[in-house]
């Protein structure tokens, strides 16, 4: 097979046609800078026509899956105007697009902060595990923000009625309500319990003949309905217009000098 | 802002960002009444481009949310035939599509009786708050009748599975069921706790930003599919003649003189 | 009411408004060949237009309901050449149609193995209830073949998150999962409770009025969205292409030789 690209966010480890990708940012909770977005694409690309590849699992390096989106690219997006958010925004739903549509089983190992972007991609894996500590959010519009490019996915994993909840109110929730939600399939005790399951999953997925799986997984896509394009495009916009309007600026600020929002009670 | 409207059915009652609305018709458990329906779309519109005012709050006087529909407008329908039936029908479809786009967060608290219509304003509620004795249901066929503009809406809110058993028996069920069936977020022991619940609930919602909030419910909406204008218009078509039928007669009939109705066992 | 047609691979029965339907042939588990395909069709239309008939109770003789296609058939199929699978799976495809559109309210009793076509008949039913020991399943992937027909059923009625990984990991469970998967309505501890149930659920379905719960019936499936023809007829020639290639034909080898196909770990 061709070479898998080389990463400076990623760590990528190929045996026995299982591809582990492990985000790499400890330091800010592997938050999803630009350039993650960019390798990830990469290596879903790299992979896509190799059917020796038969499943990728996802994790994050240092106790956390990821935390969002990365706040230096927002800062440099902000020098450069509502184009540069839009682009950014946008960037990271082709990526939910093409995590979604990767011929492979796409396995996630959540632990720590599942939030935001982190909790997208959650939402576009086939089989999703969660150490019970795990922390799911979305915490956007409590920032003024919106969680544009993931709403979508995270309708279609979980339906609209919890979604509302969640994305009104900006609620936290752990491994064993992810279950319950049905945004997880397995939510387990402790790290060694999750790669007991990890092994066991993938035992099961190695079972079934790769290219079977392959045309299986377009078929259940096209039986659902795929978030659009179209909407993608319009929540791109309406991203950039949240971020550079009065409330994003707030919120943000509010964010970074640790205190409350004008519009919080 | 400009002034809430005139209701004589309904009491209303602003305060914090939060209007609270109640059905006030408890001598017949707040059925959903014509005037009622024009006055809860006139109080939706009222508010629709306020952003201060941030949550819309549903609930009924007297210990019921809402039985259905109104016994006395449906014989008032019948004496001026199957159009009435239709546009009667209809004008509470568009009630419930405008609840559901309402860019406030929109809360149910839920007691007592739910049934038909109040069942459908249940489902296009952003956050459902129930009473574990509250009695849910949909009797209509077992009237003879359709719950026309009510199923596209419990579709969504429930699914497709679960809305086939409750529809096709007339099943009725409490609020813990209606948690189990993703009906309700929240279930309740009693006013006090429910009380409760709804401040902590508000107290999140006040924290998301009111812009970014309307925002996202649109986005919310986009991502899952609306029930369609013209299936509902179809469906107040089918309902009218349903009710004007020989079961509509006979299960309307055997209703009011306390009997079985001809078609059960 | 017009005759129903005579049949070998069925038991119909039909008294108070109900038609019994037992899949009978014992001998295989109630496999699905084509002749139970064209004559459980042949039944379904014949009832069709009957309002008399209120309810279709679909169950298995010998202890199981259906352990999925019949081998046979398939290697018949195979010395007719690729369009002969393609029309043998279109054919099982659109008895789910035929099964999931009839007026009347349909009731599966799921007992034993409820593989593969079995599977996709429980998706399709109104009201479903199983044994606890019921053993469920989608196979197909881990023979080198698609679950083409039955998927955009199984999507429809649990999901995308649950059926992404039932079907990429050939994953079996009992009749407990099946309920907390949204599958089926009830789980009885034996066949007695499974019978009351039975006869609870046909009460209540015969206090709705039929022509009621036929039109109800026709608005719920419109809301939801129906599994397309387009779509159907793509997956029965992606099937036949998975049955024909090297993975369909290593697959079902292993499979009669008993042993582990060659992409098995």
């Amino acid at each position: 097979m061709s070479p898998l690209p080389d990463c400076q966010t990623l760590l990528l480890e190929l045996h026995g046609g299982v591809l582990h990708i492990t985000l790499n940012r400890p330091d800010s909770r592997n938050a999803m800078s630009l350039q993650m977005v960019a390798e990830l694409r990469a290596v879903l690309a790299a992979v896509r026509d190799e059917r020796g590849v038969r499943a990728l699992v996802l994790s994050g390096a240092g106790g956390h899956f990821c935390a969002g989106g990365d706040i230096k690219d927002m800062a440099n997006a902000r020098a450069q105007g509502t184009d540069a958010y839009c682009e950014l925004n946008r960037a990271f739903g082709a990526l939910l697009q093409e995590a979604q549509d990767a011929p492979q089983v796409l396995i996630t190992v959540l632990q720590g902060a599942v939030l935001g972007g982190g909790f997208g991609l959650a939402c576009v894996s086939d089989i999703a595990m969660a150490d019970h500590q795990a922390q799911f959010g979305l915490p956007e519009t409590s920032l003024g923000l919106l969680p544009a490019q993931i709403a979508p996915f995270v309708v279609q994993r979980i339906g609209l009625t919890e979604t509302r909840r969640l994305a009104l109110t900006a609620a936290r929730f752990d491994g064993h309500q992810a279950r319950r939600l049905g945004l997880v399939h397995f939510v387990e005790q402790d790290p060694q319990a999750l790669a007991e399951r990890l092994d066991e999953v993938l035992d099961h997925v190695l079972c079934c003949a790769p290219e079977a799986n392959a045309a299986t997984k377009k078929l259940l896509l096209a039986s659902a309905g795929q978030p659009s394009n179209e909407l993608l495009d319009e929540a791109a916009q309406w991203f950039s217009e949240a971020v550079t309007g009065a409330e994003g600026i707030e919120g943000t600020m509010a964010f970074v000098q640790k205190r409350k929002p004008g519009w919080a009670p």
